[in-house]
């Protein structure tokens, strides 16, 4: 493991106003547990609104979650003035999504000027036992100079 | 393109019952828009509830769409009593998901026993004009004899 | 299907030049079938050198036909002086690659300044008759001002 | 980490013994490097015949190691008379394989029945020194009764 090191002072503070600002994060309940940098976690409680017609935690879900793991744990480690756009990813569901709490923890594998490559682990956490239900692998981009892009 | 031959008479209902039970889609506003062997197609209207930093759909809500897209054009095919698992997908994000409404369209590429392969395309739909803005690659599993996992 | 507009006259002659500095594509014995703007198709025989265990075409043979056809489709429509390397890709082998000769057909999906996505089918031919064995969706990336990444 | 458990005794001589069987290894040059339960390192030494246009390693041939690598580290763990084949893999291809050797070191992540996944890391070794430059995750499958796919 390496250690990475910001570009910038403000990393923390560029992560937590693009976070705050991605709606879908609020609406589904999903909330940011951990911070560093190329490391982020992300987590949220089961709720039946968000099951697949077995009662799971629908993939989908898992994945919005692990996507914005990984673009989080990119963006830590961008420039100022950056934007974060995922280019895509490829998540593996190995478990059911039985649980109680659900946290996506990623990590940078490789980082870059222009393409990061990210990857995350979702785990499900039931009577305090953990068990890793999904594995994602994500290739995310730096955009300069498109204000509509911008965070 | 060939045409796909459903293994029982009951596959529309098995379909839209298990898609009912799909919570996550009412919680989303997912909504089944077309239903044909091998084939299914979901649409959601763009929510400022759903989208990401910059104001466009977050792409796990596209995923999420495109998978349940995937898995049930490949339980269109499936035999009576047998249960719809994803086991991976990957998506490629194209162009930001701007737009009125999404339809993420699948269809099966490699129908099997156990696995089946399916493609699905999302386009946004803004104007009356079309774009797609993801394509997904998923493989998706047959489980049979297990009552936690059926339909 | 669009029709794709290459960005220089002489695209077929850089893609024909690269091609051939492929050492791999040599002494695998594939061979450039076909080529149009944003579209190239490669092709192998059937060789027992290149079998997995059970006799079949290797998976990973598939793949290195598939991704260097993917990559000339989508160099194809690249400036002059840029250079392209496949950022992923991900492959479902769909059926043994049973056969007399198998060809990749890579077509762009999305066409891009720095990110190009594109699909690719390998069929397998035997008696005349064609299969597919196997697709692929990658992400290829164009590279500009790197003098040891030209072509 | 979990340490994995195989199923049978003789599992080292049905993982050389099948690996032996892949005529694409000797052809290419690729060895086994190491093998334990639930994990496989194969190695490949720099040839100019297995380049791609800049001279470096073709992702191809990367892809077909670490292929090769994770089937057999999945294998490692299934039973006598199973077959082992891959359904899909994705692999990102993170730096230019430049160096003297290749080295894929896959390890299973989920064991299963039916499906097992797995990761692999892609190092170039240079003077000594290591480079990750690429990753993959695959889905493994074991079948069983197929006298065509046995090993």
């Amino acid at each position: 493991m390496t250690a990475f090191v910001p570009a910038d002072d403000g990393w923390q503070g560029r992560v937590r106003t693009s976070f705050a600002r991605q709606q879908a994060m609020a609406t589904l309940g999903i909330t940011l547990d951990h911070l560093a940098p190329g490391e982020v976690h992300l987590g949220v409680s089961y709720q039946q609104s968000l099951t697949q017609q077995h009662g799971f935690l629908h993939a989908g879900i898992l994945a919005t979650m692990a996507d914005s793991a990984c673009g989080y744990a990119a963006f830590s480690l961008m420039p100022d003035g950056a934007g974060v756009l995922s280019i895509e990813f490829k998540i593996n569901l190995m478990a059911p999504a039985k649980g109680e709490r659900f946290v996506a923890r990623a990590r940078v594998v490789r980082p870059g000027r222009t393409i990061t490559v990210c990857e995350a682990d979702v785990v499900a956490i039931d009577g305090g036992a953990e068990k890793v239900v999904a594995t994602m692998l994500a290739t995310i981009m730096a955009i300069r100079g498109r204000p509509d892009v911008e965070g």
